[in-house]
């Protein structure tokens, strides 16, 4: 049946029978390619019925919003993407976000969670200035909820038509957390599901009533949820509520979204409950783990940052009673599960809530705990604000642990970790760490412990397994007696893409940058002394870069000293390998090689 | 008996009764100092009755955070400050806002709005963990309840002795907005004080049973309010509400707090209505007017940007059915009030959210509106991610209108808006332009309806009204035969002592930079050719700011340009006049001199 849906207008010719029979096709073919390709599975599988029916009853001029963004595979098998979809997430294929470049019925790019609704309400008000029609839907996740940006929206919506679809599965990526959230589920699925199905079952079971007695009782219940019941919360804000609906329940979700979509002109929310992982028993048994799966033929058990995060915090935890733990939604990605079980009294995950995480560790950090703060680099973005005037501001010593720096992969334009060396090192008073190794990495959290400042610690995904450690000065890789070219590398594979390079070409020095802020002064002297060329390498935007705060470093001791900065030319970078984005960007081994080449034959 | 107090102990030992007259005293004190010295005038004469019943009930080491900070004046003078008090937010004087390092009883700054609750709940676990007994209050104003980041906080205080007093003067800036606030205020004010009064007065004229029957009901009143009023928004959170409360009733006050202080251990909201400019009749008719008062002796009447701003737009929207205006809760300061009343339904005032009003405008945008966001330099930090990962992500047009860039003068180091040249400029698709004098910021605005991209306009409040146009162009304000030196100055002041020097001195050129993102590239060539020496001024730090930019355009053409870029050096920037700061960053007439002569005797 999916073969032949070419088109949303194909998928409208169905009957709403036919539909939980091509929610079991859609199912099978996420399971087959995604496992292969890699990329969000649980929660893909968690929404087939809501995005199918979504598209069967809405039109196709209709705009739909998709929260966070990376369960809109449904969506984009459905809008002509089926075919092509095994090339997901890799180089030019289809990218696991919503992409208006790639396809118009993505409406809105989205990656970083709570931006729905702002975005949602913004296109309804627009469509209500210029005098058009079409109705507009945010399907947002109940880890959302924690989200400021999410309240801050719901607080502007009244008198808007729009729909918000409120995909509760119990979930987020981890946890959720909060007492709002809390109060939100207190209906929540459990006794309810199992309730309706017994039910159901009782009935079907009575010859000639049973089944009619079902559908009266069916109807009745419907007509309660859009009608009647209330959410205490959701009144705050003026906004019609229904629920809470079985979400993985295809004909419900016809029903209500036909009556909402012909009737409804008040802003609304609805709640349903959803399965993640649902139709695929290992991802519904452990959707954490399912969350997002790899690649196939992706080495398993490599060691990862956050395992080394995890150790190391453990021992600080073990011996310091004033250290503490902040994350936002993601305990275990930042390897902070080891904490949050030993010291619970000690850890706090405060939902998707970085703004609120790195101002409460201000204020831990105030009140005289020693706070680490782990939040991926694209996701601290969100506190630039936090940590500019809250902490550095206040010279706090707070440490924060940034996972996901540099070029992230397959995650694709949202989330790389491109910017976070120019945006940290603007700030006053930080400090930046940059460890290549994960013996560094394990050091440097024990040293931040020794700074009277903010200490942003830095780090990709996977690290060098080797036993190069960090006192505190740059290291030199591979020295020379005289050498004509320094290369200044920042990171894991920047590092060793030095090494090898220095080490194959005569006269070129390779350095590994292991503090961004401040500059190893001494190695900048013996360059300056030596009136060597300088190739900078960072996994960064050059615009306010580590590059750029080299070549000042120069220019203000009017040092001629000739720095080639090599890093990302103000551009966002799509889904690919992270080889194949160092590639794009001129910073893997060919092309660092071509760089130093031509600096040393130009003498 | 003000000036008795020296401490807070001298304080505790007044009588109840003493301190409606303390507070009269304080209150002549603060419209007597800040009518000279300037600053927030209504906020705190709202205050001084919280202020006095907090210092009087509670501990010295009780920590209080004070949201935003501006409402701190009161505290200041009771925490021995008060002598100095008319040196307030002049150059080395007493500090507008919170600062832990004027006092350590400012137990953490503020400035931005809706961070007390993180930091305060920061402080609060810090004192669990550590085994300490301290009281935390976070004194927050309504404005802060329309702030994501104050959700966020609200979200995780579960279970955690805090006690929020909202201090709800129905004002914010301008006034509140959205559904929530709304909601909070049903039971607001208004009719409940007038029947107050009235009963009072009534009671009081019968003899004998008159005043017990007062105090009676006044006993039961209480008790209702401790024990009973529920309000449903803060139910969610699993929060004790108490309220409402008349916050200009030093009794009352006394009475709540004690019994907080000493019976609840719940996390509590105590919502208190008090009066902006509270006896002072001026401000308390216009208390918009009396927010911030300057300091004696300025000039009254000079054009603003912002008014600029607001004609300009008249003028587009005017023609324009799609434009529409999105601003967090500062109508009036960024310009758009002519907006709000002519063209009320293309108008979005969203509250203090600038992270929604932004993601919401880029809704706007892909739905075919076209928007304008004004929101001050400084506050602007708040949405860094939305601009980077929804506006400019999908490089969509959007203006954003920034006043306040660059110095910013008595508001301080929360307040300077001397980062967004940085922030603004490492992200990839965004357009910076920069004007000097009201015809460009007037043009500039004009002007980015052509651009199909993301265009921010930055200026400060006070540009030069002279008749230098925009034609995307860099303006070359003095030139000369062959300059051995060019100063390239970005905005206003700096364009002028650019002019100032360079008229004065021979082999100087002075160019008024209007772009800052993209660069001119034909003078920056001219200067390539000529070989001349650069200095580069400007309002912002210098790492990630323009003059970095300017020395990789001559780093990336392997050009020998010495550039010598003058700005703010990785530091935080105090209150004084905008001139003390220009000059002790090194931007004054003379500093640029020096630089120029020494660039100049050097070749």
């Amino acid at each position: 049946m999916l073969e032949q849906i070419k088109t949303i207008q194909d998928l409208k010719k169905l009957s709403v029978k036919q539909l939980p029979e091509l929610c079991e096709e859609i199912r099978v073919k996420l399971i087959a390619d995604v496992s292969k390709s890699g990329g969000h599975l649980a929660s893909n599988l968690g929404v087939v019925e809501l995005t199918v029916a979504l598209h069967y009853v809405f039109d196709e001029s209709d705009k739909i919003v998709w929260d966070v963004g990376h369960q809109s595979y449904v969506h984009k098998i459905l809008t002509s993407r089926g075919e092509n979809f095994s090339s997901l997430r890799q180089k030019n294929g289809i990218s696991g976000f919503p992409d208006c470049e790639e396809d118009e019925r993505d409406c809105f790019n989205t990656g970083h969670a709570g931006t729905a609704i702002s975005a949602a309400l913004g296109l309804a008000k627009a469509r209500d200035t210029l005098g058009e029609k079409y109705k507009v839907i945010a399907v947002v996740g109940d880890g959302s909820m924690t989200c400021g940006m999410t309240y801050e929206a719901l607080n502007n919506v009244k008198d808007t038509d729009i729909l918000i679809v409120l995909n509760d599965n119990n979930m987020s990526i981890g946890k959720n957390v909060g007492s709002a959230t809390l109060n939100m589920s207190k209906l929540r699925v459990g006794k309810y599901d199992r309730n309706k199905e017994r039910l159901k079952r009782f009935l079907m079971k009575i010859p000639l009533v049973g089944k009619p007695t079902y559908k009266f009782l069916r109807w009745c219940k419907r007509r309660a949820k859009l009608g009647y019941v209330r959410n205490s919360y959701f009144d705050n804000f003026d906004l019609k509520y229904i629920g809470i609906i079985d979400g993985n329940e295809i004909k419900d979700l016809v029903y209500y979204f036909t009556k909402l979509k012909n009737n409804v002109i008040k802003p609304t929310v609805m709640q349903i409950v959803t399965k993640k992982g649902k139709g695929y028993p290992p991802a519904e048994e452990d959707p954490e783990r399912y969350h997002s799966v790899a690649r196939e033929g992706t080495a398993v058990g490599a060691i990862e940052s956050s395992a080394v995060v995890g150790d190391a915090l453990t021992e600080i935890f073990r011996r310091r009673g004033d250290a503490v733990a902040v994350c936002a939604a993601m305990s275990k990605a930042t390897g902070l599960t080891p904490i949050e079980e030993r010291y619970p009294s000690r850890f706090y995950d405060v939902g998707i809530a970085e703004e609120h995480a790195v101002t409460f560790a201000a204020g831990l950090a105030k009140g005289g705990s020693r706070p680490f703060v782990a939040i991926y680099s694209s996701f601290l973005q969100r506190a630039y604000d936090q940590i500019l005037h809250d902490v550095a501001l206040q010279n706090l010593p707070v440490t924060f642990l940034i996972d996901r720096a540099g070029f992230v992969g397959e995650d694709g334009k949202t989330h790389q970790g491109l910017f976070d060396l120019s945006y940290l090192s603007q700030i006053p008073n930080i400090k930046i760490w940059t460890p290549a190794t994960y013996k560094q990495l394990s050091i440097m959290i024990e040293r931040s412990l020794d700074e009277n400042c903010p200490v942003a610690i830095r780090y990709s995904r996977y690290l060098l397994d080797e036993a190069r450690e960090f006192d505190g000065k740059w290291n030199l890789l591979v020295d020379s007696p005289h050498p004509k070219v320094y290369l200044l590398a920042v990171g894991a594979k920047l590092s060793e893409t030095a090494l090898n390079v220095a080490s194959s070409t005569d006269g070129v020095a390779a350095v590994e940058v292991t503090t961004v802020k401040t500059l190893d002064i001494e190695i900048l002297q013996k360059i300056q002394t030596a009136q060597s060329a300088v190739v900078t390498l960072e996994e960064n935007v050059l615009r306010g870069g580590f590059g750029e705060s080299v070549r000042t470093y120069f220019a203000q001791r009017s040092a001629c000293v000739n720095v080639c900065c090599l890093g990302v030319d103000d551009r966002y970078v799509k889904h690919a390998t992270v080889d194949e984005q160092l590639s794009e960007s001129g910073l893997d081994r060919d092309s660092v090689s071509k760089v130093v080449s031509e600096l040393l034959s130009n003498g």
